[in-house]
C-alpha cells in the first residue's frame, strides 16, 4: 500500500448509489478530513485565481483539500528541487492538505502526444514530456500528501477508436506499474497516498477492465478520467459511471476528473462518485458571470435567512441562450459558453440593478456590492471584478456542496435535484 | 466660501518651504483628517486596483482620502444619478473622505480637446465632453467631498506655446468661475470644497498670475496641474513650485498632480507641497515591479526590526538601467519605465531568490510569499502577481510618506534624502 492513512467513512450509502461520508486521515499527520460528497480546492499554481489566501480563507466551509496540476509546476521542477521544502511552502499556502493532479480541468489538452513511457504537460512555456522519473522526481520536490498517477487520457474525443482506447488503458496501467515501484522504494513519499486512473473512453468493457484492473493495485483511490465536460453525453456518462464504481471498492473514494456543472455533478454523485474537481466556479468568473442557482431546500427560505431564487431572471437569460442555441450561436457542450446556471454581468441590463448578486448570500462581493457595481467594473476592465466574483463563485458553489451533502442526509436528493434544475426543467418539459 | 471646514493646521515649516502639518474638518461631518505631506488613495472607479476593500484594509496607515477621476465616473452618469446615493455608496466603499478629479494621473490625455466651454475626459467607451453644467451634474451625482475644478492643462508639452499657455490659464480661471457660481447655488454641495487649478505650463509669470488669480477665489485648496512626471525636468518643476507656492495662502493646501516618483516628492515637498496622488505604487505593479527603496532612518535599523537595504541589488539593477539609457533604449521620463527604486520580478534572477521582497516588511505579501514564487506567478501570468504586488508596494509607499513626515518633525529630512537617493546618487557622483 503507497499511503496507509486515507480512510473513507460512509455514512449512508442510497440505493442509486449515492455516497455520503468523511475521507479521513488526509495530510501528513493524517488530523485533515473531508466531507463526501465533496470537491477540492482548484488553484493555479497553489492559489485560486485572483484570491490572496486571507481572502480566501473568508470564506467559509472550504475544502481542506488543495489541488495543483503539474502542468503549472512542471516547469519549475529545477526551483521547486532547490527549495527542498516542498510546494506548500513554497506558495505560502496556509495549513491544507496538497492533491497533485496531472492536467489542469479548466482547459483541454492536445491529444497524440502520450507514448508508452511517457505523458505531456503543457505549461506557459510550452509541452513538458514527463518520463516516470521525471513524474516522480516532480512528486518528490512537489511533496504533495497524495497524487494522481501517470495516465493516458487521450481518449475523450469521440472518433476515438476501440484500439487507442484499449491501448490507453494498458499504457494507463503499465504507467501506475512504474509509479507505484518507484514510489515504494522512496522513502520521501512514505505517507503519501496514490489515485490510480480509470480510462476506458465511452468503450464500456474497457471502463469495466481498467477499473478491475486498477482496483487490483495498492492505490488509495481512483480517478475517472476521460468523462469531461465535453466529452461525452451525459446519460452514457451515468452509466459508464454507474457501471465502474460497481467494480470500485466500496472504502475508496472514487474522483471524476473534469465535471463541474451542478446539473451533472448531481447525476454523477448519484453514480457514485465522492469527489469533484471545482473549477467550474472559476470558468464562470472567467466569462464575467456569476453563479444565482438555488440550492436552497429549506422549508421557509424567507425564515432561513434566504430569499427566494430568481427563476424569473433566469429564465430570461435561459431564454434568449435557447434563441442563441437555436441560431447556431451557442454550443452547450463547450465549457467556455455560459450555463443556466448563472447570469451574465457583462449584460447592460445589470447597469442599474442595485441588488447583491445573490439576494441573502453572505459572501463579502454580496454584503458589500451590488450587481450594477459589478457590471461597471467589467464594463471598465477593472481586474477587481474577477476578485468580487471569484469570492462569489467559489462560496456559491462550495455552499451548493455543502447542500448537496445535506440533502442526502436528511433524504431530500429529489427535492434539491428539482431545485437546481428547475430553470432547465420547465424549458425541457 | 464653497466650503467651510477644511482647515489645514501646520505645526511645522521649515526654511526652505516643507510644511508639517493636518489637514483637518475633512468629509461632511468634518471628521476626518489627513498628514501632510502626503497622499491621497488612488484608484480606478473606486477601488485600488485588485484590492477589495477587505485586503486594502488589512493595510495600515492608508490615507483617509480616496481619490476617484471622472474619466473613469463620467461614462457613467445615469446610473449615478439614479442611484442617487452617491459614489460612496455606489462602489460600497468604506468611510472614506471621497476627493473627485477631472483626469487619471497614471494615463496620458491627447492635447487638443478642451475649447473654452468644455474639457473632455477619456472613458473606456471613448471621449465624453464636459460643458460646466454637466461637469457640476456630475458632481452633485457623485456627490464627493471634495472636488478638483474644471481645467485647461494641455500645456505639459515641451512645444507649447506662450499664447497657448495664457490660453489655458485664462480658460482655467474662466471654468473655476462658472463652476463656483453653480456649485454656490446648488444646495446638494452644500459643504463641499472646491479646489481650484494651478496651471502656466513652463512659463513663470503665467504660473505666478495662475497663482495669484486662483488664490483671490473662494477655493479650499489648490491643484497644481501640467508639471507631471515626463513633462517637465526636476529642477524647472521645483524653481516653479517654489514660486507658485510662495504666491498662495499659507493656510490652504496644495496638491501636486501627476508627481510620485520618490525622489521628485521629496524635491516637491522641499518646495511647499503637501498633497500627492498615490498613482506610482500602481504604475510599478503594472510592469511587474516591487518598491524596495529604503527609507529607513532610524539610527539602528536592525534594532528597529528592519534590516538594512539591499543596495547592492538596486545597484545592479541600477547598472543595467544605466547600460540601457547608455544604448538609448531607456527614457527616464517615460513614466511606464521601471525607476532605480523597484525590482523587476519577471527577471528570472529571482526565480530561486527565497527572500521576501523586502526583509523586514510587514505587509501581507512579504509576510507569506518570497520573490520566487511572485516570479513565478508573474511568468504564469497568474492575475493574483498583480494583487500581492499591489499590496506591498501600496504599503511601501505609504510608509515611506509615513518616513517623510517622521523626517519633517525630527529635522532629518538631508538624512532620509540620503537614504532615499542613495543608488541614484552613487552612481550620479
Amino acid at each position: 500500500m503507497a499511503g496507509n492513512r486515507m480512510k473513507l467513512e460512509l455514512s449512508r450509502v442510497l440505493q442509486g448509489g449515492s455516497r455520503l461520508g468523511v475521507l479521513k486521515g488526509l495530510g501528513r499527520t493524517g488530523q485533515h478530513a473531508l466531507d463526501v460528497p465533496g470537491c477540492l480546492l482548484y488553484t493555479h499554481f497553489g492559489t485560486v485565481p485572483h484570491l490572496t489566501q486571507d481572502t480566501l480563507h473568508s470564506l467559509s466551509n472550504l475544502p481542506s483539500v488543495t489541488q495543483v496540476t503539474l502542468s503549472n509546476i512542471a516547469e519549475h521542477q529545477e526551483v521547486m528541487e532547490e527549495f527542498k521544502d516542498g510546494f506548500v511552502k513554497f506558495s505560502g499556502l496556509h495549513d491544507t492538505v496538497l492533491y497533485c493532479s496531472l492536467h489542469d480541468p479548466a482547459t483541454q489538452c492536445p491529444t497524440g502526444y502520450t507514448t508508452n513511457k511517457t505523458v505531456s504537460v503543457w505549461g506557459s512555456g510550452g509541452r513538458i514530456e514527463l518520463t516516470v522519473d521525471k513524474f516522480m522526481a516532480l512528486q518528490k520536490a512537489v511533496k504533495p500528501d497524495w497524487y494522481q498517477s501517470m495516465a493516458d487520457g487521450e481518449t475523450w474525443q469521440s472518433n476515438t477508436s476501440r484500439k487507442r482506447v484499449r491501448k490507453s488503458v494498458d499504457r494507463t496501467l503499465a504507467h501506475l506499474d512504474e509509479c507505484l515501484l518507484v514510489h515504494q522504494k522512496s522513502q520521501e513519499l512514505e505517507g503519501v497516498e496514490v489515485f490510480g486512473v480509470v480510462e476506458g473512453g465511452d468503450i464500456l468493457e474497457e471502463r469495466l477492465r481498467s477499473a478491475r484492473e486498477t482496483a487490483k493495485r495498492p492505490v488509495a483511490g481512483f480517478c475517472l478520467d476521460g468523462l469531461q465536460m465535453g466529452a461525452i453525453e451525459q446519460n452514457l456518462r451515468t452509466q459508464l459511471i454507474t457501471a465502474v464504481t460497481k467494480e470500485l471498492p466500496e472504502d475508496k473514494p472514487r474522483l471524476l476528473q473534469g465535471v463541474g456543472r451542478p446539473d451533472e455533478v448531481l447525476a454523477c454523485v448519484e453514480a457514485g462518485v465522492d469527489l469533484f474537481e471545482s473549477f467550474f466556479p472559476f470558468q464562470v468568473t472567467e466569462r464575467g458571470c456569476a453563479l444565482v442557482f438555488s440550492f436552497d431546500i429549506s422549508p421557509d427560505p424567507e425564515r432561513a435567512g434566504r430569499a427566494p431564487p430568481k427563476v424569473l431572471e433566469l429564465d430570461e437569460e435561459r431564454n434568449s441562450m435557447e434563441d442563441k442555441q437555436q441560431n447556431g450561436d451557442l454550443n452547450l457542450d463547450d465549457q467556455t459558453q455560459m450555463t443556466s446556471f448563472e447570469i451574465n454581468l457583462n449584460d447592460k441590463r445589470y447597469h442599474d440593478d442595485f441588488r447583491p448578486l445573490v439576494e441573502g448570500c453572505g459572501c463579502y462581493c454580496c454584503k458589500n456590492h451590488q450587481r450594477a457595481y459589478l457590471h461597471h467594473l467589467l464594463v471598465t476592465n477593472e481586474l477587481l471584478a474577477g476578485v468580487l466574483l471569484m469570492i462569489h463563485n467559489t462560496a456559491h458553489y462550495h455552499g451548493f456542496f455543502g447542500a448537496l451533502r445535506n440533502a442526502l442526509a436528511i433524504d431530500e436528493m429529489d427535492l434539491l435535484k428539482r431545485r437546481v434544475l428547475r430553470e432547465r426543467k420547465d424549458l425541457d418539459g
